[in-house]
């Protein structure tokens, strides 16, 4: 059976003073009027039913996720007690889906991207399904037709093409996994045509991914091992903050995918967007006549390409802007140049350097 | 004896947001801690006591002066219940202070200017007293020595000389009195030499311009005096809405100083500025070592010459700014570029049009 590992853990600082610790991107609607988590579930109906489902997030974050999707069962819903990278995200989701199915198939799927339309991402995750069931040990990953030599994505190096029925989105052996690159790497692989970016959604059997972790990670899944042991015990939560605090931080793509035998990449028949930063929000919702975004209250006075992000009850004037990002929050308030959107980041770092946690 | 009227009945639109329709400049903290009014009323102690002042506002603002001027009583606080202008303004208080003072002399003086040393410009007051005093029927005004060919001030032409005490402040005749220029005029106006702003600052008779006012105004005149004949009645309200509305609002100005035959100009021995915009107020606060004027809670990244007005509680994060303009109220915020300043004005203009009266 095909199950849904929903990873909703992330912490992104890119959104800041939207997104904060305690909101992060993906419980934010940032591309549209659902969130991106509730998004990434509603992508799934049809496919995935809510019983199949995990979602794994962050302790902190487990309340305003649960109240985000009322449709999910609590047993659906994991709070990581701290973070540890996507590894043990992964096994753990694997170790607990086993329990009750242990020949599942596993689609793990971020929860802060855009994707579209729902009804061919479900099917290329059929179609992934299928790889996986023509070579049970195979894990399967989505790769996305770079549009610009990007430095912030990881790559994918296309290898053989896989035999595919008609109708079925191309599928390669994966030659190689390249880290984020450079801009002048990221021109060559842009250039040689077979590089895809590594999207991060993924399917295989839990069965593989296991055995994957316990060859390349054991103490990891030992642990993991123990968590899901106590899991239905009143020592589960003691058991589980102290082993998974005392696991080794590591990504799934580092961990197990860049030594795995049999790896395919399918290129994305969707569109895709990681949503990176306010400029990926203003692409997704589209802009005015005058080339502004705005969510909120506003009123733009020779005002063309800023993005606005307010709320109903707030105003937010411009008068002469261009190319600038307003960001109103009750507490706090961004006013960007968009030339300095990567910066965004800066913010979050200079804030907890001065100790003004509360608008962290 | 010398009375201060203090005219606080102004309502600015070009520090919106921060100001508003009940809430104008004169009542906002933007040079230092204290409000422009409270500052006004302040610089004047020593001089006046509390008991020979007027402070003459609307009746929409007559709480929040009352509250910003505890140490007045009732009697002091004037409410208009409608706009008319200066004209009506001075001759109302004219009326009410000669009931019990019929040698007057008036101080008429903007809630809404900066005003410093202090020292100075009460010594500045008692010269214009001594002014009136030689000649009863005198009109005194105040010049500001001009530093640029501003459009939006009127101009004074001096005349001869008044032979002045050893100390005293240069005063002269005044030739005539000039409305705001266009920039050719006003560079015509600074190259002579002999013209100086008016900084709307008078002393004066309270006879004389009441004099003045039955030669030119009489109409106007005519309704004060029955609304000052109920102000010890219990019809005083009814009387005064129902008259003051029927008076046509004309400035003081243009009614009286225009026209009279003996009006005397003191070139101001203090530092004056009326606060026309948010590049006053930064020019008032001084700036950082950036060019930064910052009221509120601020992180700066990268970013220059850049006003921000904001609130203890609320933090804005500006990157990447040059020569902007960040205000920031709970229900409003106003990021404009500084040099679209003058469009402030036009922004409370667009509201109204669009009737988002709830931000007025």
């Amino acid at each position: 059976m095909l199950h849904a590992i929903v990873m909703a853990g992330g912490s992104g600082t890119r959104f800041w003073p939207a997104s904060r610790a305690g909101l992060p991107k993906q419980l934010l609607p940032l591309a549209g009027a659902k969130t991106l988590l509730e998004d990434t579930v509603a992508r799934l109906e049809g496919l995935v039913p809510p019983e199949r489902m995990l979602v794994v997030t962050s302790q902190r974050l487990l309340p305003a996720v649960k109240k985000q999707l009322p449709r999910l069962p609590d047993t659906a819903l994991v709070g990581e007690p701290c973070k540890r990278d996507t590894a043990p995200c992964v096994g753990l989701a694997a170790l607990l889906v086993a329990r009750h199915d242990p020949d599942a198939t596993l689609a793990v799927i971020p929860s802060d991207h855009v994707i579209a339309p729902a009804a061919t991402f479900r099917a290329a995750l059929e179609q992934a399904a299928d790889l996986v069931a023509e070579s049970p040990g195979r894990l399967v990953t989505f790769g996305i037709k770079p549009t610009y030599p990007a430095e912030s994505f990881g790559y994918i190096q296309q290898g053989a093409p896989l035999a595919r029925p008609g109708g079925a989105a191309p599928a390669h052996a994966v030659a190689r996994f390249k880290e984020k690159p450079p801009a002048s790497v990221a021109r060559e692989y842009l250039a040689a045509g077979n590089y895809l970016w590594n999207a991060g959604i993924f399917v295989w059997k839990a069965a593989t991914i296991l055995e994957a972790l316990a060859a390349r990670q054991p103490e990891c899944l030992s642990r993991l091992e123990t968590i899901v042991a106590a899991w239905d015990t009143p020592g589960r939560e003691g058991v589980f903050d102290r082993e998974f605090a005392a696991i080794k931080g590591i990504s799934i793509d580092y961990a197990v995918l860049e030594h795995a035998p049999d790896v395919a990449v399918i290129e994305a028949p969707f569109a895709w967007d990681d949503l990176g930063g306010w400029s990926a929000v203003a692409r997704q919702r589209g802009a005015d006549a005058a080339g502004n975004t705005v969510v909120g209250r506003h009123l733009g006075i020779d005002s063309v390409r800023t993005i606005v992000h307010s709320r109903p009850d707030h105003l937010v004037v411009t008068l002469g802007l261009e190319d600038m990002l307003v960001v109103h929050t009750p507490d706090a308030t961004l006013v960007a140049d968009r030339g300095h959107e990567e910066a965004v980041r800066k913010v979050v770092a200079e804030l907890e350097k001065r100790g003004w946690t509360e608008f962290l």
